[in-house]
């Protein structure tokens, strides 16, 4: 959560010109995404979000992530259309960082999903893998297992055991399995990162799905089991098995698992939670102790890499 | 800027629904205000700010704060009203925290405001003063000269010098200085910290004065002193001087300064520029090097000291 760049109403006002969207009434820096700055606008026609791309987000990478919004929208997916200026670009450079013009969408992320709202949020998954599979556009996964690895060997035992002393232990069995391949999988363009925080909704529908700067190419088995891994589990880290198995079913309202993605679902999901042991291992160790952010703790996803361990693919019948 | 507290989407509509606004659309943190945390609210109603009061503030201020606004409002400035929820209260508990629902305002701060844009606030300004005159509760000043002389003392020369070297000789005057006193003045109830970034305009026209919580019963002058250091020098530090004669003229446009507050008015100013060299070193020397915010440098205001030292009343002419 942050505002990293400061722009002044002059500057918004200026920049907004370049877009056919009615004149500036209001701007508010809003406190959402780890890597942008980001603006509610409000314009004499309508509201959108500005995004200013910070850090961590390769140019060359915002063809693939603005155009797959619009794929998606045009295909009727809950998504945020990119609004493009008067010559037509997706995005624009100001102040030599990259800035998108982005639809609004209505909507609250929920912090306890129920089932229901699992249950759509599944199936709008699902329709987004059916949605994205004929977009032109690849790009790679980045948080494979090679590069969590590389990661954790940065952040050292030490490193580690600064956490929490007991971490180094419980991810060694994770550390030592082999990674799987997921290249023989039914892929599609999957958004990889889809946190309840990600997902507007209004009761039980799921109005938006947004921040896809996470989106790859790759198999919808990763995306399903990364957003179990996300949404399922309780504030005290107890699986809530009605979240899970509504998620489930919701998913296989709109496509149906084939047997070789359902066996892999528990390898899978422990990749996931590898993954977010390390990202936020690799935060907490570079935020200062008195950095007025909140860091958010590996120790989570290392319990959620022991429960999928124990309990297999049962976790996902 | 900051959000200090989260509040989940089920907490924000659960305290939404103490209030006769309809059902939550939307809620975005907003990084506004510095003790406070801020949501941009909608439903299906209308727009809020809601806020919830962190630090700094005195539960015991809120009735004069959110009383103030709503005085104000109903005179026809143009200031947010205070919603109050359906028992009538202005403000409610949560977590532990006093919150309140404030009216969203259009419109944008300027950053750098032009002659038309210092003329509108000086007289929107003026037409707070008088609207605020007949407003019955009270509420001291709390960073008088003797207050900024306490913090200075507890800085001590060292912190002082440590921001900028040159710093404890260019305050030294403003704190060998005596007290003014402006008990004699025509008093009000005032903003006290009108910065540009505690305005909301739409082109020339003023759409919103926010952030009343320095707002205190005092003299009217002292408000006026306070918006021309805030309003009237250029980021290089220059004097903007047809901003200056700008807001002036707009003040004087509404309410006539009497002689006596005319002929103080640089007296004045110099104490506003030492109290916020004052506030700004406080908060310099508790803010880690390293911290993700961005301070203000104390520097800025001890060169305004010497500018309205140097050119004394005629820079109010």
């Amino acid at each position: 959560m942050a505002v990293y760049t400061h722009l002044g109403a002059e500057d918004l006002a200026e920049l907004i010109a370049h877009y056919d969207v009615g004149d500036l009434v209001s701007a508010k820096g809003i406190a959402e995404g780890v890597s942008n700055s980001n603006w509610l606008i409000e314009t004499t026609r309508s509201r959108y979000i500005l995004t200013m791309y910070e850090r961590r987000i390769e140019l060359g990478d915002l063809p693939y992530f603005l155009g797959l919004l619009d794929h998606l929208s045009a295909k009727g997916c809950p998504v945020p259309r990119t609004i493009h200026d008067r010559s037509g670009a997706a995005f624009r450079m100001e102040s030599g960082k990259a800035v998108a013009l982005i639809e609004f969408l209505p909507g609250v992320s929920p912090t306890h999903p129920t089932p229901d709202q699992a249950r759509s949020v599944g199936k709008v998954l699902a329709q987004l893998h059916i949605a994205s599979q004929d977009f032109t556009l690849n790009r790679a996964n980045t948080m494979g297992f090679a590069d969590n690895l590389a990661v954790l060997e940065q952040c050292g035992e030490g490193g580690l055991a600064s956490i929490h002393p007991d971490l180094p232990a419980m991810i060694a069995p994770a550390r030592a399995a082999a990674a799987i391949d997921l290249a023989d999988l039914p892929q599609a363009n999957i958004h990889a990162d889809l946190f309840p925080d990600n997902v507007l909704m209004l009761g039980d529908k799921v109005t938006g799905l947004i921040d896809f700067y996470f989106a790859c190419t790759g198999a919808m088995a990763l995306d399903l089991a990364t957003t179990h891994a996300a949404w399922c589990f309780a504030g005290d880290g107890g699986y809530r098995e009605n979240v899970g198995s509504a998620l489930m079913a919701g998913y296989e309202s709109a496509r149906q698992l084939e047997p070789r993605e359902r066996d892999l679902l528990a390898e899978i999901a422990k990749g996931v939670a590898l993954r977010f042991v390390t990202s936020r291992a690799e935060d907490w160790l570079d935020t200062p102790d008195d950095a007025l952010v909140t860091r958010k703790d590996p120790m989570q996803f290392a319990k959620r890499w022991q429960f999928y361990n124990q309990h297999g693919n049962s976790v996902f019948r």
